[in-house]
Formats: structure tokens, C-alpha cells, sequence
């Protein structure tokens, strides 16, 4: 595996969005995600200095009031601070729920200097109920208050529902003579799917670089991270992934094309991969990681098409769950992915051992599959043996406490009945 | 809802594919789905006279080998036998696979006086082992000499796998002065998922209709019935509906665009629909039969994208298991079907309450649409008001008892490996 973190140009450093030089943070517990507990749920991102930024957003036409905001502010310009919320998604909740995601905005700009348009907004959590903003509103004071350089993993844990820990990433390496820093944070746990940029990720860098090479450096890592994994196939209303480089580093500006702009983007692939992975890792009752390799490919599409249906199929997530090195459900949703393969040319391999080969049973002994589909984590690679196309996701099992843990929302309900809200 | 048995125009009746007259069936265990139990697993339906015959098969570009070998032959000319298996797909099978399915089209062709190609073949059950012929072999004799005009319950019996009963569905209707029957079984509860003809379905008819009529009715109906189902979203190597029509009623051909072809359409589309549902309401480990109805879209296209991302969402599947009215979850697989919507314009309703009116909650009470999503049966109407077009599908809720119940099929290879198949 290319980028790991045994690569000497990279090291991993402790923190998430506040790894970097020049990003401020803070978090606090407004009682959105239950009003009487103490978790924290509303949470501050803010450069010190001017900064460039970068999007990307869920492609679901159904969209959160925060992501139409957030889209709209980087539209204008570059964005300096992202203020994000978890318990309510504000998405589904019409005119209500712009104004509502325009008070966030505006609930911190003033205090911080900045317009309304410089501030990003994220919501995560129930969709079609409206905000709980009486609880909001009293809490931006402490939210500016409370900004300081460490407070990064208080952010990371703000914004998590159903993930069972925050997720952080950060990495340091040189650019010319500049010690540069990346660093991140990320929640998703459900309604996770390839092809848009899944759950709510932010990730900070002191390096310095134009908000169009931002721009392409982001969709292009986003593409082979965040679009790579899928945990239930279902596709958020929130996504959103926000990237902020503020130069703090005091290095020259990343020119276009460059070999400084490769070694950038390499770094924030390998910021957002790890963040990415770490998202199936914790994927709502998830009990194996599952990488998905797709060779011999006639082209990228089709390659593509192979790893989402197998990695989507119910009934390859549940033989992972049963640790059951089931081959034939994987040729099978090999066959209806409407990827052009041919039956008798594919091999099926687990980790390293094959388990089809032309198509058939291949002759390891099943108790050496089933060893490989025991672990917490294995590879499936899939030789189509048609050209030289690849694709890789990383995917997750299907387990009976998913379903059970997904069974209702209600409380939710309850909860805005009584805060009077519907 | 048109067509239900309320109709006048036809009258259910007992039996399933030898409710037609002129046709005869039968059915033996042989051991193929366990050696140890007696249960029926190896079928044989024949038309006494010529007949016309049409087929749709999987759109998996894997196919078993028994679905080569029946489209061949359906190719070459009309079948006048099908002879099934169940407990082995013979699925990812190669050579010997198809060796095998020739192997059974021979083994009943001779003593019925048959050619090979005049034969169907259809297997169902485990992919990617080999076929058990010796345990196949000793029963032809048996399978031909208890040939007779009532077992048609004992294929519906012979075919099924993980369904629970057997599925038979048959009616009779006048024709002009005939009065025809149609009459049918299907197996299937899991890797059931639309756009082929999923899952075996057998269905046997004395009314008398042209190879190219009857081809043509098949198609039409398969793709108002059995293409809009969906269990677990999982598309099978072996799906198989074969129609067969004797004429043995002794009406005259019913002639192409007549008023009589409209009715047997109808009718045909009747029997079929009653047996996709019954595969719904019979799926793995299925608690709920829900029928999704979108209306309103701007095209055909759109409404089905709209239909299949609702019933195929593992997130819609959890709630409708808990029972929970969650018009957040179908919305927001709305935004992902591609489908040309606005979230606005959006309304949704559980049977006649509104649950959400223009993308925004309704005020019906809670309490009234868990009623509604509480009952085994109800009906989402996906209101897009942005044109004219719509689109039915029959779903059904994803339970924690499923992925349980598709964990393993390590028992099979057991056995298989007792068999020294592998």
C-alpha cells in the first residue's frame, strides 16, 4: 500500500483541526444531541489569519439548509471559521432551516470579525425536524470564549451521533524548508456511501496555496477517499467536507503543477483516507473491515461498478458478518454490476489466497478461507482479468445490530414534541 | 388497484401449474437439498400436447449453467418440459455445469418421447458447487412415471429453498366461449431484487397464443410484476420464468393486438403479480409487505429510480422493521435516485395520512402513522408533483433475523465435501 505512514516523508503528529499553525478551536454542550446530558454538540473552527478554503458536498438532491448555506459562502469567497452542530441535521425543515443555518453563521461572524459569508455551517444528526435554536442561541459567547489552539479533539467529539469515538488525523512533513502540517477531523457512522463527499470531515493545514489548487487538490483526494468507502449504501443529505490553508507555515505559496503540489495533495489524500477509513472502522455495528480490490478492469467505470456492487451487496455483507468466505455471492453481485466481465476469466482471491480462479472453486482447503474471513480485517481482490483498470473501496459487513440499532428514531421525535418544535 | 380477484372478469382457483388442462407434473426428493431429509427437490412439469413457450431469464451477467441452457433451447424452438432442482443452483459451475444441465434435459427427454431442446432446466439453491448427479440420476424413472394432472402443489413444494411455504397462484376466465386457465408457482425469498425476472417461476396456461404473442405478454407482464420487487436488493445467477401455453382449452388462437390478447395479458399480469408478491411477502426473515407508489415524476425513468432507491435503502428497510414513520430516511433516498426532484414539491403519505407535505412535516400526529407503519401491511405514496409519470414496487422491511439467517452457507459446502464434490 502506497501512502502508508511508514512513508519517511510523512509523520503522524497528535490533534485534529488544530494541528496546524494559526487554526483556533473550541467546543461546547448546548443539549441539541439530549438536553440532559453534557456531551458536547455545537463546535467552533476559526484561522487567525485570512485563509484559502475548499468544498465538497453531498450529491443528494435532497439537501441540509447548511450545506445550501455552506455552498453558497464558498461560492463568494474563502471561508475563515466553520461553526457545526450534531443532535439535528436542519436538513428537511425548508425556510426555517436557511434562517436557522444564517444564525449560525451570524451568531459568531460579528464576534470574529468576519462576514456572514466567511463562516461555513454544518449540521449533523435527524432530518425533518426543525432546529432547536433556543439552545443554540445562548451558547456562541462561550463558543468564541472558549478558542484556543488545542482544543481540536473537543471539535472531533462535537460533532459525532452514533460513531462511538471521535475521529482525528494529523500529519507533519517538509515542503522545501517548511515544516508543514495537515490535520483533521471526521463523524459518520450510517448513511455512508460512495460518489459525494460523506459525513461532516474538516481538515486544517498551515501550508499555503490558492483556493483553486485547494479546490482541485480536495475533489481529487476526496475522489479516492471519502468516495471509496460505503458501510449501508445510503447517502447523507450533510455531507460535507471542508478543507481551510491559512500559510501559517510561512512557506511560498504551492505553485500549480508543481512537485510541492503533488507532495500537498499526497499529504491530504493521506490525511483523508486515514479520516475515511476510520469511518468504516467505526461504522455503525461494524465488525470487519473490508478492503475491495477491482484488477483487470476494461476501464476505471466498470472497475468501479464491480467494487460498489460488491461492496453494497446484502448478501456479501452478511457472509462477511458470518465470517462465511462466501466466493459465489461475490461473483454473483460480480455478474449484476453491469460491469462487462466474463464469467470464466475471474480470479477471487482472500488476502492471498484463492478462492475462484476462471470462475471456479479454486482448491484452498475452506478452513484456510475461512481464517482469512475470521479476522477484523481482510482483503478481497478481484482479477477480471479484461484490462488494466482498477479500483479499490474500502467497505464494512452488514450486521443484525445495525438493523437493530437503526430500527427507530423516535425518540428524537419525542424529544422535539417537547421542546414544542413540531 | 386493478386487477384484484375482486374482478369479475376472473375467478381464482385451486392449484398452480397444472391447474391448465393437458398439463401433468411431478416431483421426487432425492437428497439434493439435504440427504437426510425427505423433502422434494426435483421437479418435471409437461404439456401432454405441443405448446408455445417463452422465457426471461436473470440479467446477471454471471449466469448458472441451467439458464444458458434453457434460453438456448427456448432460442432453438418451443419447450413442452421443464424439469428443476432446488438446493443447487448450479451457478459458477463452468464446464461440468453445463454438462449437468444437459445432462437432466436428456434424462427426461428420451422417455417422453422428447428432443433435449425441447426441454427447460432450472436449478436453484447453492453457487459455486458442483452439481450432485448421482444423487439426480436414479430418479428420472420415478420423476416420469408419477406424471399426473394434480401435483402441481408438489413442484411449488419441490422448488422452494429458504421460502418458508410454497407459493401457487391460479385462475380461470372465458375467452370468448373458453374458459382458460392460468395457473403458476414461484420459489424465491432472498436475492431478490428487480429488473430481470427474479427468482423460478413456472406458469402453464391451455389457452391457445402464438410463440411471438406469448413471448411478448410474458415480457410485458414480467416487467410490470416481478421486475418491481425487491427483498434484499441482490440479483440472482439463476432467475427463471417460464410461461407454457397448450391451447388444450380449444379456443382459437388468440390473434396479436385483439381485444382477447388484452385479456389474457391482463390476466397473465394478474397470476404473475400475485406470485411476486407472495415472493415479497414470503422473503427472508420478512416481517413487513410494504407497496411503494410514486407518482408525479417527470418521467417513467425518473419514478422507478424514485421506487428502487426507497425500497432498496437499508436505512428505509431498518425503520419500516421498527416500525417507525420515518419520512427523513425516504426522502433522503429520494435525493440520491438521480431522479429529477425538488425537495420542495415533495409530498408523502403512509396509506391516505400525509406525512410530509412539500418537504416539510405534516401535522398528522405520530401516534396515527405508527399505526400505520405498526401493521404488517401498508402502503408509501411519493407525491414529486413535477409531472405525470409513476411507478409501483412491492418491498419489504430488512430484518436483524435476515443478515442472521444469510451469515453462513458453510453447511453446504460441508456437504458438498462429504459428497467429494470439492
Amino acid at each position: 500500500m502506497s501512502g502508508g505512514f511508514m512513508d519517511q516523508a510523512y509523520t503522524k503528529i497528535a490533534g485534529g483541526v488544530t494541528a496546524a499553525k494559526g487554526f483556533l478551536a473550541s467546543a461546547v454542550s448546548c443539549g441539541i444531541k439530549n438536553p440532559t446530558s453534557d456531551r458536547l454538540d455545537l463546535a467552533l473552527i476559526f484561522s487567525e489569519d485570512p485563509c484559502t478554503s475548499a468544498g465538497t458536498f453531498t450529491t443528494n438532491r435532497v439537501k441540509a439548509a447548511p450545506v445550501r448555506v455552506s455552498q453558497s459562502n464558498l461560492r463568494k469567497g474563502d471561508v475563515r471559521a466553520i461553526i457545526a452542530n450534531s443532535g439535528n441535521a436542519n436538513a428537511c425543515t425548508g425556510l426555517q432551516g436557511i434562517r436557522d443555518a444564517h444564525a449560525m453563521c451570524d451568531g459568531v461572524a460579528k464576534p470574529l470579525g468576519l462576514k456572514r459569508t466567511e463562516i461555513a455551517v454544518a449540521s449533523t444528526g435527524v432530518i425533518g425536524l426543525p432546529m432547536p435554536m433556543m439552545r443554540i442561541t445562548p451558547h456562541y459567547d462561550s463558543l468564541i470564549q472558549g478558542l484556543n489552539p488545542k482544543s481540536g479533539p473537543d471539535v472531533a467529539a462535537a460533532i459525532i451521533t452514533s460513531d462511538t469515538h471521535a475521529k482525528e488525523c494529523a500529519i507533519s512533513f517538509m515542503i522545501g524548508q517548511h515544516r508543514v502540517r495537515i490535520g483533521g477531523c471526521v463523524k459518520g457512522a450510517g448513511m455512508i456511501s460512495p460518489s459525494m463527499a460523506t459525513m461532516l470531515c474538516f481538515i486544517t493545514t498551515d501550508a499555503a496555496i490558492s483556493s483553486e489548487n485547494l479546490r482541485k487538490a480536495t475533489l481529487e483526494c476526496v475522489e479516492e477517499s471519502f468516495n471509496r468507502i460505503t458501510i449501508d449504501g445510503d447517502m447523507s443529505t450533510n455531507d460535507t467536507v471542508l478543507v481551510l490553508a491559512n500559510g501559517a507555515s510561512e512557506m511560498p505559496n504551492i505553485r500549480r503543477n508543481s512537485s510541492q503540489c503533488k507532495l500537498f495533495r499526497a499529504a491530504l489524500k493521506l490525511v483523508m483516507l486515514e479520516l475515511a477509513k476510520a469511518v468504516v472502522r467505526d461504522g455503525e455495528r461494524v465488525t470487519k473491515f473490508v478492503t475491495v480490490n477491482v484488477l483487470g478492469a476494461r476501464t476505471y467505470l466498470d472497475a468501479k461498478k464491480v467494487a460498489e456492487a460488491v461492496c453494497k451487496s446484502a448478501l456479501v455483507k452478511s457472509s462477511w458478518n458470518g465470517g462465511d468466505p462466501n466466493w459465489g455471492r461475490i461473483i454473483h453481485a460480480v455478474g449484476y454490476s453491469r460491469a462487462r466481465i466474463r464469467e470464466e476469466l475471474i480470479d477471487i482471491h482472500l488476502d492471498e489466497k484463492p478462492a475462484c480462479l476462471g470462475g471456479l472453486q479454486a482448491p484452498t482447503p475452506m478452513d484456510e478461507l475461512r481464517a482469512i474471513v475470521a479476522k477484523p480485517e481482510f482483503t478481497i481482490t478481484i482479477h477480471l482479468n479484461q484490462g488494466l483498470a482498477d479500483y479499490t473501496m474500502y467497505s464494512s459487513d452488514l450486521s443484525p445490530e445495525y438493523i437493530d440499532f437503526n430500527r427507530s428514531e423516535y425518540a428524537y421525535w419525542k424529544q422535539a414534541r417537547k421542546d414544542g418544535l413540531v
